[in-house]
């Protein structure tokens, strides 16, 4: 592992940057007074009749302290332990949340193999020969991430081609929604396009990767599958207490399209680096850039120098291939820079 | 329930105030350029330090999001599924975390009772007969509350007596330390003399009732327990993405006395607020006041008028017995004004 | 631990007999050609409509292979892990089942302490204070044992009462009846009287404790109830492969009223035992003798001479208490022989 | 599914036939008098005496209900929650206990694609790039079944193979062997042969599959992982209490070659099958036949008539590959009559 740079922008995550400006200044503006603990109070309010804005009226909305809280207990909510989830095989779900899922819902994950990071239809199908017999898992959730772990991006017609497939075989659909933000902004979509008008039925939004602090949201498009969230997310240690202050950055993000500039900006600094990196002869640029994800094969040997100065993941040692990351405050300069690095290291 | 005040304070609990200046300037200064995220970052490394200033430099220290999953992460390190865990009834872990822990570490809690939120090695013996026979869980963890839930304080002796059992019986101390600040604070004792001095194994070190945003740090107080605890807290899923905003927290709380000043400030308005009340005829104060919590006995008529104007929790219906908490914002003004109501609404 | 008797009849639990004639007979009647595994086979059919004579045409019936089993997978199909089960504190599943109810269910027990282990609706209106607060886990079963761990038996009256309660507030009535042929025994009623008749929901029919070799039933008298159970069943690890010879034995009990016959002779030796305990100066009986099971107080310095010559359990150290237990092959020469060794020790 | 042959051997699983009469006979035998339950018995003594002999004098043994119970308690004894367990993707602990060792031990299951249901060490390999990260579960147990559920035997040297390599990199070896007793005869080698001298580490022992009623064993090489298994067991739901009719099958099964003389024949009767399957035209053998289990590809038009009569299980819909298992009651008889069946059948 490198060693750590304090302050330069790297290309390792979005969540490695720091709090959007507007968000931090709302955390401060709500700090006065006593306001009732656990998310009865007035910042709170605010904050869903937002969410409701941007989502639906109907939707039920649910603060947590962070993504992997908010897609484990979703998930749990809808499951019993003898359900399988359905996803890809890169779902965060399956490989970056230490098993989080199966240890607190019980069930298991059928993952399925992609190159893009996005399912179909047709993978999950045989699945259903489990079906009623008890000596399988149960079929019952299909889990996808929006935009996917690869940077790639579900158009509205593949969502919907989803949701319908599950629905019609008593399943559901969740959305990993991370960075639903960046998927939004690619689409040129509202985020109700991608997930309520698609029939999506549980959602994670996440915050941290597009400039909050801290805190994700867990929405139900359909309320009655919320019914007995309130315990689940409390015993599952996702209630915090000084709510307010997860509200308030929430209303900052969803408030003149904060949410939208901040995915744009990262989206089209993601395209500028592809673009650059497309024309240097040694690198290849391995999937569709579509959100804030660049993926890229690099000739082995010059790895290590380039992360001594910019921190970004191997994603996969075999193919040599790398995942650069962007964010909301990722600016021209830093791609440059970073450009200018890469020509100049496999020169 | 009380309709939602927004900003007067009120004694329902120390976690209905805000954040203090100092840690929300802390926040705002670590707000700069990139940091490896998920804690291994500058940040969080500084916060360590002054952690093992505070407590030993042989302590582990593990920041999380919150308390009730500091606690449950804490136990899971250090019990099987089989195992038991010790603890008053009136327990944070046993009445207000709507089962977190029995979810995920699998444990039966045994609960004693108590008249002050104490317990003691006599009540705990008992439980010492079902060592070594399968039918039966295995006492495993004894778990106090520091200071308790009804504001009372272990002295360090008493400590050390519990501990000394435990590991008598092969079994470890655990304390939940949500308020251990007004704990030290009430006693006049460093940090570590009631934590790794007396013995304690393991600790939830609580930021939130104390000034801070969010956050909580789970302390082993030996190495060897903390073994598998990233894993734990990941698997628990408590593992912080933007981690250097917890850890510019916790030290900003651990430098310059921050942590100490906020908890006298909040006990000694505790002990204002049990002074005033023990001088009205129909008021009677029930447990000591050794931290930052009043309890008392008020006649049952006049408890909703008084919960218009400043809210607080009944804590008995049978007994009328209601909680007072003070906050580290709490002032003598808010005391006068408040007794000042009891006085005029009991005439 | 008194060294092992190989044959004697001893009175330490009606799980120490072997196995009645008859049910070993259906066994080896069983025992031909193939079947499918796992209840598909025409042996299970017929034992189930037996069931379904006993407790009436529209309950649903699963078998498993021990009574633990029983009552976790029948707790575990009607509860959410944030849900509470409400029991006595003696209840089998509070402490002999080393937290199986909690490790699988996830649930929280809230046991109530009582002299005969009979629980009432007094007692548990309290914990619906809890109700709607997501701090605090949901009361969702009562629990009860019939006959209970103390030997007596609740009224059907007090089982209406029960059910009567549970329901009118959500809650579920669940019945552990290890023993519930001795409790139908002793209240000269059918199984179906204090079952499905007072509105219990679920039950533990067992098997062991009154002449089978293993298997326990579960009953659900709300066929809704039963919709997942074979998931639960499996996912539980209490899918027997053949099936065939739990159920053969089954059909043995059920049939010719060998189940009444055998609780009925277990009882009656119980209750020659505590007439003849009865008259022995130093010798108290100290709870009711509804079913087979007799508790008494006997000098201490006695108990380690007797436990050398016959098996029993001491049930409060601290009280001196012990308990006998008989079964379906207790004679009354082995009353008036054991009757005879205590007199002759206690001389 | 076809309907419920009463007597008929089938060929549909080695579980669908009965017990065998010295089993019966070992049952019945041990019917006499009183001992203490749950194992504190002398038949239980016997039988661990004649593990040891077959295994050696070092490994503990527990017995419990059955299969699924004995992999899943076994896997939890030597995992934690955040572990992974490896294993083929046909493994029965994958595909067939509906999702049992996940929701018991909390782990993932990272499952290997293979053709004869045989894992090699370089497909493991590649999961130890997440040790030590705690984004990902950790590698901890590779788990196999001996004989497959394909009906192959892995050779002692692919075993030792597998056991080193768990070894050297801090993981333990389970096997689920359901079916050791055909591997071991198709091997012409030792139980311990197998087990014990590969240093396997856990071993479930299985009984039902090898003409005993119900009962299986968890066997463990190194009794420290065994510390704390009684209480696992026991909070597993799998501490029979009338456990001396589990201990007498096996040590029926255990003396004079039973076990091996059961599963020589069955294996003897998967040859033949196989042999004259081979002499078909339009029926291909598709696994080699190294035990009881025979996979076949057969055309698809045929199978629904065959299964009129003989029961038998589709084991893959796609290729139209079906699988017929042997017991140790199959006759030659059954195969020339389901042999000259599937001639006329297919003519």
């Amino acid at each position: 592992m490198p060693t750590k740079p304090k302050s330069k922008r790297s290309f390792a995550s979005d969540n490695n940057a720091g709090v959007h400006p507007k968000v931090l200044e709302a955390i401060a503006a709500t700090n006065e007074g006593h306001v009732v603990a656990y998310g009865d109070d007035p910042y709170t309010d605010a904050a869903v009749v937002l969410f409701r804005k941007h989502f639906g009226k109907e939707v039920e909305v649910y603060f947590v302290f962070g993504g992997t809280g908010a897609n484990v207990l979703g998930l749990k909510a809808v499951t019993e332990p003898f359900h399988a989830i359905i996803c890809a095989d890169t779902a965060h779900i399956n490989v970056d949340e230490c098993g989080a899922p199966e240890k607190f819902t019980g069930c298991k994950l059928l993952s399925l193999p992609t190159n893009d990071g996005k399912i179909t239809v047709d993978q999950i199908r045989p699945f259903l020969n489990a079906v009623g017999f008890e000596h399988h898992v149960q079929p019952r959730v299909i889990s996808i991430s929006q935009s996917t772990e690869m940077g790639t991006v579900y158009q509205p017609r593949e969502l919907k081609k989803l949701s319908d497939f599950a629905h019609k075989n008593e399943m559901l659909l969740h959305m990993d929604g991370a960075r639903i933000a960046n998927a939004a902004a690619g689409l040129k979509a509202s985020l109700r396009a991608i997930t309520g008008d698609v029939d999506v039925d549980v959602l994670s939004f996440g915050g941290a990767k597009n400039g909050m602090m801290y805190g994700e949201a867990v929405i139900f498009f359909d309320r009655g599958l919320a019914k007995n969230f309130k315990y689940t997310r409390k015993q599952g240690t996702h209630l915090p207490s000084k709510m307010r202050f997860i509200s308030a950055q929430f209303s900052a993000l969803l408030s003149n399209d904060l949410w939208r500039k901040n995915a744009e900006h990262a989206n089209s600094m993601a395209k500028l680096l592809a673009q650059e990196l497309g024309r240097i002869p040694l690198v290849e640029v391995t999937q569709k850039v579509e959100s804030n994800g660049v993926f890229a094969r690099l000739p082995k040997r010059y790895i290590a120098a380039l992360q001594k100065q910019y921190f970004f993941y191997v994603w996969n040692e075999q193919t040599s291939e790398v995942r650069f990351m962007t964010s909301f405050d990722t600016t021209p300069q830093d791609i440059r820079a970073f450009v200018a690095l890469i020509k100049k290291t496999l020169r």
